[in-house]
This record gives C-alpha cells, structure tokens and sequence, in this order.
C-alpha cells in the first residue's frame, strides 16, 4: 500500500472484529491521541492500524459519524480498478443465481461497496448513495456501471434519509441515458412496473422476492389481504398466480395508482380492489364489520429504526399482527414480515405467538424466509441481514 | 373434565411456560409432596394442576423421564374421538400447502400429538411412536389413520434411538395392509423410492424439501459433491435438474445402492459417481487430490445430539465444513446444513464465517432455508425448530 494516506490508529483490541471480518469501525475504537478525527476530510480514505501499528487495511473515514470507518479494503484503496473489479464481482454472483437481469446488483458492505446500493431493472439502473466516501468515487461508479452493463439509463436516487446523518444532498436526477417513469422488469415471472423516480427507496423491494414466491404457491383461489401494499409487489403477483381477489391497503393513493397499474399490466384489475388509508385504522374498521380473509399480508415499514426504538416497536408489532390475525379465516395463512434489523427473529415469533395465544387460535410456522440472494448476508456483518418473513398458520379458536 | 385421572401438581410458577404455550413439563417441576410421581405408570393421562389448583390441560406422563409430561390437550383427555380430530387438522393442514400426497403428516408436539410421527408416501403410511403416552395409543392411531387415508399399508418403524430412554420395545412391522420394499413418491417434482423398511428412520428426510427445491434452480451444470448422502435426496435431485455430474458418498454401501436405484429410476445413473466411506476421510483425500466442485452439498447426522456434547459439536462442524470449502472452485456453493437442535442458526452462520475467514475466502451468505411446511415450528416451542441450511457463495482466495 502507498503511504499517501493519513492513518487512522485504533485502541488496543478494537481489531478484533476486524479481524473476525466485520467491516465498520466505531468513533470510539480509534486512538484520538495518536490519530485524531479531528480536520479528516469526511469521506477521505485512511489507512487503518491496529495498536501496534499493523495494517488493517484501507477506511472511508467520516469523523462526524458514530460509525466513523468503514473498511473498503484489506490492502488496498478503493479507486476506478478496484472499483471496477467489485462490480464484475457483484455481477458475476448474480448472474449464477439469477435467471432475468432484475435484482440488487450491488448490496452495500456485503459487495465490499460500503454506502453503495445498486438495483438492476433489465436496462435501467437505479444507484443510491449513503456515504462521502462514495459519494466522492461517484463518477467513478457511474462510468464502472455503464461501461460494464451499457444500460439505457442510470437514475441517481440520492434523496433518501439515509443521507441525512452525513448531511448529504438530496437529489434525484438521470445521470446517465435515460429512464422512463414507469420501468419494465419481472419479478417471479410475473411482469411489473417499477415507479423508480417517484416511488420509496429505488422504487422496488427486490429483497422479499423469494417470500413472494413462497406466498405465490399457495395462493390459487384466496381472498387476499395485501397491508402497506406499496406498488403491489404482493397483491399483484397474488392475482397473477390465481388468487380469488386481493384488496391492497396503503395510505398513499400514489402507491394504489400503481398497484392498478401493475394489475392492469397483468390483466387482473378486475379482481384488485384498493383502500387508502393508514393501516391500523383500515384494519380496525375491517374488524368492526366483520370482514374475513384466507391470507393476509402485513409487510410495514421499519417500526423500530433505531436501537432506542425496541420496545416501542415491539409492542406496535404485536399490536399490529393481532389485529391482522382478528381478520384471518380459520386456516388462515398471515404472512408477517419485519424490516427492522433491530427487531430479532425471536422476537417476532414471540410477536406471532403472543398474538394467536391471546386470540386462542392455534398458529404453526410453516416457513420463516428472510432477504434474496442478491442481499446476500456477510456471515462476519449480522447488521446486512435484516428483514424477516414468518408464514403463520392460524387455526380457529379453540382447535 | 372427567375427574378419573390423577392429579399432576406443578410448583408455584411452574405454569408459565405452559400458558404461554409450550407443552412440555420437567420433573423437578412438579410439586412432588402434593403429587408424588412415583407409582404413575409410564404413558398414563394425568390432570395437570398449578399450584392454586388451576386446571393447566391433560398430560402423557412419564415419570422416570426428565420432561416427566406432555400435555395433550388444555381441557381434556386424548382418546380416539380427539386422535381422530387431530389428524383431521393435521390432514388439513398439508392438502392445504401441497399439491402432491407426500409429506410428514403428523410432526409430534406441532400437531398437537406428542410422540407421533407419520410420514405419507402416497398410498403409504409409516408411523413412529417415541413416548409411552402415544404407545397405548397406538391402536386407536393406526385405526384413525386407516380410516382417515384408506391406505395400501402402514409401516411401523419403532426401531429408533429415541425409543431407548423410555425403555421402550424396538419394533419394525407392517401394521396394515402392505408395503413394498421401496416405496414410490415424489419430491420437488422428481420421482424417488424411499427405502422405508430398512433406511433410517422413517427411509425418507422430507424436511429438506424446501432447501432441496432451492439447491435445484441453481445446479445445472455443476460439478456436485453430495456428502452423507443417504438415498440421494440431494444429489439425484441435481441430477434431474440438470447437474452435470454428481458424487455421492456415505458410508453405507446400501445406501449407495439406493441412490442408485433412485438416479436409475430417473434415467440419470450415467452423471453419477458414489463413494463408500467415512465423509471427513473421503473430505480429506479429496483435499489431498485436489479435487474441485462447483456445489458441496454438507448435510450431516446431529453432530450435537445433547447439550452437553454442544462444544465438542461445534468444533466438529467448523472443522467440516472448512474441508468441505477446499474443495469449492472459485465462486462455487457450500449448502451446509444441521439439523442439531443444539446448534444455534447463528452458530452455523460463525462456522461457515471462520472457515472462510481462515481459508481466506470471501463468504456470501444467499439464504437461510428451515425445515419444510410439513414440520411446522410451534411458535410456542422452539425445540420444534432443528433445521438449518446455509447457502453459502464462496469467492476465489484474496478476493
């Protein structure tokens, strides 16, 4: 490695987890007395030493962040070549396991592109940016993107939260080619629009793919209940694989315009109905009238974004699926999924279970998925793996 | 409640676990002043009491074992009439999530049916009984199950372990009508013959359905190496789907044979190898020769068959599963799967994590897979849960 970079020494035994390959490094793991944080450019390149001065590797460093580093590579700097390697290799995992162009090309640290979130729909990428470190290597990211999949277009879709914390700013914009509103792409052979320039993150959830094609077998002749059904990822590949009718709650009519958009790309508008408005309410007022389903799919966003979140959102968790189960037939299938890292599988089995205990019906997990090979988890990072599906079997009461 | 059985009495706060769920009593959980355990024939029905005198539900006791109880029901005895009942459920259950007749269709304490196991091979049935509660059921179980399925036979294969703490007979016989040597089924769409007189346990693993179903979408092509192979659960199904060659190694030369026999009676038998011998010698020599796959398929017996053994266990696993990675081209897949209750899903993602780590091989982990919807986990019951399967990606060393 040159020694052009400053050095970032850390505090005795802060390598260890490291060395276990994990990739972030706290703010107070680092040895202010022998290397300050202090006049670091935010997003410059450090090399990284442990105590006794051994190379860690290379760190985007950002001194304002509670996670201040986060390693790049073990012996090198991330630059055009390096960056270019990573993409083949992102590219290469998922063109094994993948049989259509649709997918999360790039995933963060699992890729070893820490702040770096790429989603592949066919010809059309969309890229998010999280940190300065790539923020500063972003032309170099879009030249690397399109010299390796020469897309028709490239949207940038950097006016997300997650850039807040390092006071990035927010922009939404083409920055290479160009990207229709609505863009084509199949998700379990089933043909979808994604909104990319206006929907939530880069406009579609890839990761609960295998979930939905778990959901997509068992489906045939339901009465479905699609919660926070966004663009219809659920609902309409529910319709599309025989699905009695499916009605798609979610408070933005922007997201039910283009759950009938998908619907009717499919030909199956005829059996969706929508209900705007927020979940909860929705959901109690189904219970007031009595309304029952054979499935009921309760995807919500992240009730518990941050660690000081838990127990508040734990209890908006249970809160949420008991109701969910009150709507649910005798041998209902509930599909109930978590986004948050900070909720743990457990807990949400305890959710699941508190929920049927309480109502007196018999409940059996008949699966428990998590996210798709193209966010593949890092075995040393447990903050990659994230989100969590549990399919519930919930028997009448009193079986 | 009839009032013919004799009282169980837990200890103050001995309840808790059972209202919220579980099913299981331990022996020193019970207040053996009030209701002594001795003198309770092994097997009997007993009325479970709180300490207040609370009715908790009936339990099969058996008072020379660690769980002394087993709840069978929260308000009344298990007799024909509710066996009859709950098979229904079970029944129900699986037609309601598989669209072929093959599957576990009772799984023990999640069906409500402590001790029970049935494996449905179409028209075929073999059952297995592990405590003496369900033992003296036995007659009223093969007569529900008879009446329930009209099966051509049901086979008996109550010559496992678990019958040898409750010092049970070992048994192996056909109970009703008749069934062959080999009994045909389907699993994934491939048709097999499970070896269900002489094979272990029930001759058949169904619980990897799903991770099986997984493996199969991304083996064609591939070099596979399919260790413990047993009848070929694994590997004949790469082999239909597509893979392009197939080892298979146990250390059974019967079970070679059935695997045979299974890759035959798909016309396949020309793309497979077998290999007699023990896993870690044949890993081994592997190793030595330099041989190389694209898919390892790990998938051994309980290495942690008791807590106690939990240390040891581990150190058998990382050491298994880094020689298994030896032997993985660049960009090949380690399946590495355990179906130790012991072992913690976290603890097999930190196997996988070391052996890569020290073999200085990047690890992506693509899915976590569990047993199939035909082993439902109770959500109540976490010792329902013993299945885990990791797929893991491995890059080329440095990378």
């Amino acid at each position: 490695m040159e020694n052009t970079l400053a050095d970032l020494i850390l505090n005795r035994g802060a390598e260890r987890r490291l060395k276990r390959g994990h990739l972030w490094i706290y703010s107070n793991e680092v040895d202010t007395k022998r290397s300050s944080l202090k006049g670091i450019e935010p997003g410059s390149q450090c090399r990284v030493l442990d105590s006794r001065g051994n190379s860690l590797g290379t760190a985007f460093v950002n001194p304002s962040q509670l996670i201040c580093g986060r390693l790049v590579s073990r012996d090198k700097e991330l630059d055009a070549a390096l960056l270019s390697e990573r993409l083949h290799s992102s590219l290469r995992l998922r063109q094994r396991y993948f049989n259509a162009p649709n997918y999360r090309l790039v995933y963060g640290d699992s890729d070893w592109l820490p702040g770096l979130v790429a989603d592949r729909f066919g010809d059309h990428l969309v890229v998010q940016v999280s940190n300065w470190g790539m923020e500063k290597l972003l032309p170099q990211v879009v030249d690397a993107l399109a010299s390796l999949l020469n897309p028709r277009g490239i949207l940038l879709r950097n006016d997300h939260q997650g850039r807040s914390p390092e006071q990035m700013p927010l922009v939404n914009e083409v920055v290479y080619g160009e990207v229709p509103e609505m863009v084509p792409f199949s998700e379990n052979g089933v043909a979808l629009l994604a909104p990319v320039h206006r929907g939530q993150k880069t406009g579609w959830f890839y990761d609960h793919r295998d979930n939905r094609a778990r959901l997509n077998q068992w489906i045939k002749g339901r009465r479905v209940l699609d919660l926070f059904s966004y663009a219809g990822g659920w609902g309409v590949q529910a319709l599309a694989n025989g699905a009695d009718h499916v009605t798609c709650v979610d408070a933005s009519e922007q997201a039910l315009q283009w759950c009938q958009e998908n619907a009717a790309h499919n030909g199956v508008e005829g059996r969706l109905h929508t209900v705007r408005g927020k979940a909860l309410e929705v959901l109690k007022a189904m219970v007031a009238e009595g309304e029952q389903f054979d499935v009921v799919v309760l995807d919500p966003p992240a009730f518990i974004k941050r660690r000081k979140d838990h127990k508040s959102g734990l209890a908006a968790y249970r809160h949420i699926n008991q109701l969910a189960m009150r709507l649910l037939a005798a041998d209902g299938l509930l599909v109930s999924a978590s986004c948050s890292m900070h909720l743990k599988a457990d807990e949400l089995v305890d959710c699941v279970r508190g929920a049927a205990h309480q109502l007196g019906r018999p409940a059996a997990l008949l699966a428990s998925g998590g996210q798709g090979a193209d966010h593949p988890v890092h075995p040393a990072i447990p903050e990659t793996s994230y989100l969590k599906a549990q399919f519930v079997h919930l028997g009448k009461r009193g079986a």
